[in-house]
């Protein structure tokens, strides 16, 4: 069943160890979409400049993502954000922040797109994310990342607009930020009580924790002989754990729905380790499915005892 | 089948954001001893002064630990550790290490315990881990643990010592020390290639990886609702990892062995989660079997998918 991504289609520049790039496609939303498009078909919604590239548009039509809701703004230029990572890639640096079209980003769904059962928000102003969501007529499971710039900065409206989600992805230090909790469980617990019955706390490298109503299961992170470049490491995460579902046609509740969530941490894991093996979304152009189940069964087989 | 374990056996005081004692039992050996000891007999190598409470030496008693390797020195006073752990207790200071009777500590085992067929030896000098080692007749499993004070300031004694272990405990940051790389699987790689065959390399509350030339394992941390007190959780580790592989009678070769390997993993990650339930050893004086097969399920339950 299709999916709606909503997120910064973008160009970077990055640096890290390993090497520099001064400008290749990325951004969540074309990490969310590109990853989530192995699983399920994908509508994306965003805006891009006129200086937006064929090829990258193609490439994403190769993926059969839907772009009618990708504007493109005439003689606008494209979202463009730098960083540099530190030596053992843990911490970033951001360099340069230029919105450009993305300033004036009013997102408007196609009547095509309203329909659609899944919905993830990636990380923008959580009243866009909000505008978004009003869109769409009867989403089955609606997720949404967001970061510690909203906590602080538009934390009534990043509540609003978590109470209808069921599904929040958010790293470990803004789980603690938003909950006021450092422990992780306790944390969790107050984020569920703020909406969402589906709370996924990443930890970078470890891996990421899924917390539910009935229990909770941990994900590691996959130990990947060289990390080329984390950029969209996290909206690679939510790329496959939204596509999963939306290919099972998971909804929210039960038994059945929660063994579905745990494979979806485990192909969310998947997607992000793969994003890191290239630069940019390298991996991601010659990846296959076949690759993906591999690695899932790699998962299986150092975490089974 | 028995278990030798040779380390300090002291006093700590121990400050976390969750309280302060100013003097209890403590101690590597302490630790390993009686966490190792709800699977197999234990027979413990280390030195107190005259200062050790009968009611401390009642506990290890009763937990059916062999003493005949515990020196008293008369008139001496017990190695004592103060410190006091940060406020997200991922980092601790030493305040006080009066290492006292320790200074002298010139192990020498008892004729009935150099048949065991286990060995673990605590976080000492390596020359002295080489000399109780040397004592024992032919033992199946060896194992060790390290820590940074020796990669610094001994590392050829340290080398030589590891040479003739099958099982490497060590932390992350030292593994990286030791080895010169950083990425986990390349810097446990390298640390096979001096010996070990079983490398574990710990991350804290993250849980630890199993290393083996067939593969690699990953467990992930207890997620405690409060950590009391992480003082002994390391060694804690080391105590289930080591007594369930005696107590399965397991030595180092083949399948079988790698399946206990794992369980061997996640019993040391619950006696570790359990060392944290309250200070010092206070939740191993009330701990149970079935507390700890309850808890080896519930790892179980969150990590299956």
């Amino acid at each position: 069943m299709s999916l709606v991504v909503v997120g910064s289609v973008a160009y970077d520049g990055v640096e890290t160890p390993h090497g520099k790039v001064d400008r290749m496609l990325g951004g969540a939303g074309t990490y969310i979409a590109l990853t989530a498009s192995f699983f399920t078909s994908v509508k994306v919604v965003a805006v891009v400049g006129e200086d937006f590239h064929r090829e990258d548009e193609a490439l994403l039509r190769e993926h059969e993502i839907d772009l009618e809701g990708l504007e493109k703004v005439p003689g606008g230029k494209t979202f463009f954000w730098q960083g540099v990572y530190s030596p053992d890639m843990n911490e970033r640096e951001t360099l340069k922040t230029e919105l450009n079209v993305f300033a004036d980003f009013n997102p408007s769904l196609p009547a095509a797109y309203q329909d659609s059962p899944y919905l993830f928000l990636g990380n923008i102003h959580p009243s866009l994310q909000s505008q978004v969501h009003g869109q769409m007529k009867n989403p089955r499971f609606v997720g949404g990342d967001t970061m510690n710039f909203w906590i602080e900065g538009a934390l009534d409206d990043l509540k609003a607009a978590i109470r209808n989600w069921d599904f929040i992805l958010i790293n470990d230090g803004e789980a603690r930020m938003l909950s006021g909790e450092y422990n992780l469980r306790r944390a969790a617990e107050k984020i569920h009580a703020m909406g969402p019955h589906t709370v996924v706390i990443k930890r970078g490298e470890y891996g990421a924790i899924l917390f539910r109503p009935e229990g909770y299961f941990i994900a590691p992170g996959f130990l990947l002989e060289t990390v080329y470049d984390p950029t969209g490491a996290g909206d690679s995460f939510a790329g496959g754990f939204m596509g999963y579902l939306a290919e099972q046609g998971v909804d929210d509740i039960g038994f059945a729905s929660h063994q579905h969530l745990r494979k979806a941490m485990i192909y969310g894991s998947v997607m992000g380790s793969f994003c890191c093996e290239q630069f940019g979304v390298g991996r991601l152009r010659t990846l296959t499915r076949d690759d993906i189940e591999k690695r899932f069964e790699e998962f299986r087989r150092f975490t089974e005892f």
